[in-house]
């Protein structure tokens, strides 16, 4: 699991048994990598640089034949997201590139390097190999921006308004979609074959692949938040329950949800019901979202730029809690498990309810 | 190739046509990667830190079935000599790893984890995936001493005697006959089935095997160098003949090279017959050695701890010459070509002579 160690899994097929016994194991190994060197999505250097490293695989992490330009581009901007959640700017990328010889390389360079120019990050190195599957690591480097200290996921306080970044919930759609047989062509979207529904589904449901394939990291947002005293903040690859159970367990308090006031786009409601997953589903157990979850005490709010919006509080205690409508009930907490793979019901990091 | 990108090929497969065309490419579209920012064996960053990203891929890189303590360890260590040619203390590494469910991961990270220890770097965070394959690619950071520059390898001068840390041509010995049926397991060295030679040739093909997966990384030695103002150096990865032609390319230089004073392991001479190759071609184009292949001015002499040798001097005009008993004759240049997979002959970097 992301939180604690700077050793992460990415696994989205069943993960074989023991990969959390296998994290404890390091954790007690290598005591270098124990404390504060370990930030939250990246490392955090005492050169005031983050480091972060992210794995994708074709067949794992993306659809094989998906455009090359699109697993570049995408692999950036997911790398990004975790700068973003401790506030760094982004400064170099360095990419392992192993390929097939009939891979198209230059399409895929052209989306990473697209989106190094857009996000002010220089391609600074790198190491080109041949193999049978398309298998990309990428290492960010970003550094620390000046009067700003790290943003991390320990710092929310009972009180505190709970804030998200942006829509949630399209992402999980179009991934859903492309494991379906929704494919992308340059920029252009194909509902996967035999699809039926209205015309502002089919808008949605396009909308909802390129959220996926699109993701926006929220650099901004992250140095903003960076530069205050009292923010706490993580990006949400995992499912917002998932990430929000790892962001209280971190800062050792609890939180209430109210999952009425989490924005999604407008034709999201629809879509679920077209793609047989509730809405809850999508919004609170998608995942790849790349949108920050953050905390602020109720004094403060993100500039309307940023087009936050409050989903909760945290609360003392260890409990999550939702709120519907005056109603209050325990927060199921389930989403991408990257130890048990993805979907599956998993113990509540809390430990307080299941 | 990995001179002046700070991308490179490791490709020991016949590498698919268009590779160099690709590095130019990427060259002109990513000029940020163009110039100060790209180091030689590793880029250099404004913030005195200088980063390098190694692949290696089950099959490509090493043979399957190797026990994956060798793996992990001898990673490290490959990695670490690019710290060495730019002179750098490692503090850093970063590992993505994709591997099989049955993939003994414990015993790869015990391995990697050893040789953190022995090299003082400290395993910073990383990635974990499951993949048909077992894949790996390391990330190093390293700082620059106090009181040192980078080590460069475009600081040879004509007049520069030219330097090797350490003997050559065990290493590609030893990945023959790991190639041919040798194994290890744990510390414990097998020579291939139906090898019969004389107990000495045994043993030198027991050390080069040794030599092969444990290279020594020459850390101490690159960092003595950084303190040089006249120093020039890389690591000897893809052949002395190969590498000594790029960094003559960097320089602007030529040299003349004295192969009878090149050090190499005592059985090396008998061994290299029972495998049918002549010891030129292991000395001189085997490669994977990791030692330092440097340049300094004539006054200057490293410390006799770091048991370096004289191997020719440093010209002007842009020739690589062999000196054979007084009669001078054109240097070949040979070696692990990245654009064309290993051992093929390909056009002398130089230009001058073929």
């Amino acid at each position: 699991m992301a939180t604690g160690t700077g050793i992460r899994t990415t696994s989205r097929l069943a993960a074989p048994s023991g990969e959390d016994r296998l994290l404890d194991w390091l954790r007690r190994r290598s005591p270098a990598a124990a404390t504060d060197l370990l930030g939250d999505d990246a490392a955090l250097l005492a050169e005031d640089l983050a480091v972060t490293v992210d794995h994708q695989i074709e067949g794992v992490h993306f659809a094989r034949g998906l455009d090359p330009a699109w697993v570049g581009s995408r692999l950036l901007a997911v790398s990004l997201s975790d700068l973003a959640a401790v506030g760094a700017l982004p400064r170099y990328a360095f990419l392992a590139l192993a390929s097939p010889p009939e891979a198209d390389r230059r399409r895929l360079f052209d989306g990473l390097l697209r989106a190094c120019r857009r996000y002010g990050v220089a391609l600074a190195g790198g190491d080109l190999a041949t193999s049978t599957t398309l298998h990309l690591s990428l290492t960010l480097v970003g550094s620390r921006p000046p009067r700003a200290r790290w943003l991390r996921r320990d710092r929310a306080r009972p009180g505190d308004r709970l804030w998200v970044g942006g829509d949630l919930g399209g992402s999980a759609a179009g991934q859903l979609l492309l494991a379906t047989g929704g494919t992308v062509a340059h920029r252009r979207f194909r509902l996967p074959p035999g699809w039926r529904a209205a015309k502002e589904v089919n808008t949605a449901a396009r909308l909802a692949m390129r959220r996926h394939l699109s993701p926006q990291p929220q650099l901004e947002l992250g140095q903003w938040l960076g530069r205050r005293r009292r923010a706490a903040a993580l990006d949400i690859s995992d499912g917002l329950a998932l990430d929000l159970a790892r962001l209280c367990r971190a800062s050792g308090v609890g939180a209430v949800l109210r999952p009425a006031t989490i924005p999604h786009s407008p034709g999201l409601a629809a879509l679920s019901c077209r793609l047989e997953r509730s809405i809850d589903d999508l919004v609170l157990h998608g995942g790849e979202d790349y949108v920050l979850l953050f905390t602020l005490p109720p004094r403060l709010r993100p500039p309307s730029q940023f087009d936050c919006q409050v989903i909760g509080e945290i609360q003392a205690g260890r409990t999550l809690l939702r709120e519907d409508g005056g109603r209050l009930s325990p927060l199921l907490v389930r989403g991408w498990d990257h130890l048990r793979g993805g979907g599956r019901r998993t113990p509540n990091p809390t430990g307080d309810q299941g």
